[in-house]
């Protein structure tokens, strides 16, 4: 379809149409359409642009990405479909493995999101073989890669299931994640939570990694000041604070 | 895919994969999906209920059905995948119209919707021949009936676009909107807005009408005491309370 471009929300729309070609492309799952819906719902409340607690959060991403020794940043059809270059330049920046995982799973998916994520970021990605379980989940959903996902200590994961990102935290995992709904599981049991839309969050973690690399003292501090479950209540106030008056902000 | 029962978001991980059939059966758009997910993150902050202010508001939908001359029911192909023997009962029981607008329309497409609806609702629907046009819009999703929505004084929308619900108000409809998010256009512009999940809505809406059409002067009461500005201030505030207070309600 043709959008009209005096329709009053034209990028949105655009945007739209490109994740649906996306599911004709087999990277995107047709309930996956429906989680962009859901950001897409929170990303209006937040005045779709970086908050201020966006912007800490993503510093704070960094430093722990900084700080690790092992990082690792997970993909699943959504996240590639939006933001597969911005993946690849965080990847290759902070020295972190891209590991492919996918809610709705099939071999033949897995093969179209692993091309498709290494045609468009030049980067060798894990996923097709995957041989670790990640326990306490009750599906497919629990399988990853051993030198990947296993084995890393930081994890930045973009879009995830909140059964798996709970399913890290208990196995000793260091959790950065990308998601707009700051009540959601994965928001909440996260170590840092960037709650940003992911072509706004990723080049701005990856800027803070650059910065922050020459200086791993001041990424220590960094992370020592940040308080995760205090920047999450801020998220709250000013979702409300924009429900209150849209037009203030 | 099978979703495992033990999941804690299975209800609304089933409805997910039913809309997602629904696209393949081509009633329901891929776009359409991005919509639904966008509705089911506000029905996420109304605690997924009919809240005291959507009861209020479906009993002055009720009143205006009641007192309308002659109303019509719109249906895409959202409404008609997620409710339609609730459009078909609310349209028998207020002797309204069925009028079949698709944002995303073709020809094929508009055939296999309102087969769909009148196979479900046993109801004649309108929408295959438009020969009607919506002042102010630019685009397609202009098109109507000249017998139905053109026509008609009361128009109930349910999942409807903004351009359109602003469009029917500028040429004098008095419009009911069926709408997850209290800010949208279509909300903002509707003479009186439910915000409620649909096939929690429309039941509720029926039950009232039946009530209401007995008392003529009680439906004029109602619809007198409703004030929607109030109402949907009234949707925000709790919207921030559960924001700020998930369990507490």
């Amino acid at each position: 379809m043709r959008v009209s471009e005096d329709h009053p929300r034209y990028r949105s729309l655009v945007t739209r149409e490109r994740m649906a070609e996306m599911v004709a492309g087999g990277v995107v799952s047709v309930t996956g359409l429906i989680a962009h819906g859901r950001g897409e719902a929170f990303d209006y409340l937040l005045g779709e642009r970086t908050t201020p607690e966006a912007e800490g959060a993503e510093m704070a991403a960094a430093a722990l990405l900084v700080l690790s020794e092992r990082p690792i940043i997970t993909v699943n059809g959504n996240a590639a479909a939006l933001a597969v270059k911005e993946l690849g330049e965080l990847a290759r920046i902070s020295d972190a493995m891209l590991e492919v995982n996918l809610f709705h799973r099939s071999d033949e998916r897995m093969e179209k999101v692993c091309a498709f994520v290494e045609a468009g970021t030049g980067e060798q990605v894990l996923g097709r073989i995957q041989d670790g379980i990640l326990e306490g989940i009750a599906s497919d959903r629990a399988r990853c890669c051993r030198s990947g996902l296993m084995a890393a200590d930081v994890v930045l994961i973009p879009l995830e299931d909140g059964d798996r990102a709970e399913a890290m935290v208990r196995v000793g995992k260091k959790i950065i994640s990308i998601d707009l709904n700051p009540l959601s599981r994965t928001s909440q049991a996260a170590t840092v939570a960037v709650v940003d839309e992911l072509t706004r969050a990723l080049p701005n973690i990856s800027a803070w990694v650059e910065k922050l690399r020459k200086d791993p003292k001041e990424a220590g501090r960094v992370l020592t000041n940040f308080d995760n479950r205090k920047n999450l209540t801020s998220v709250l106030d000013r979702i409300c604070h924009h429900l209150r008056e849209p037009s203030s902000d």
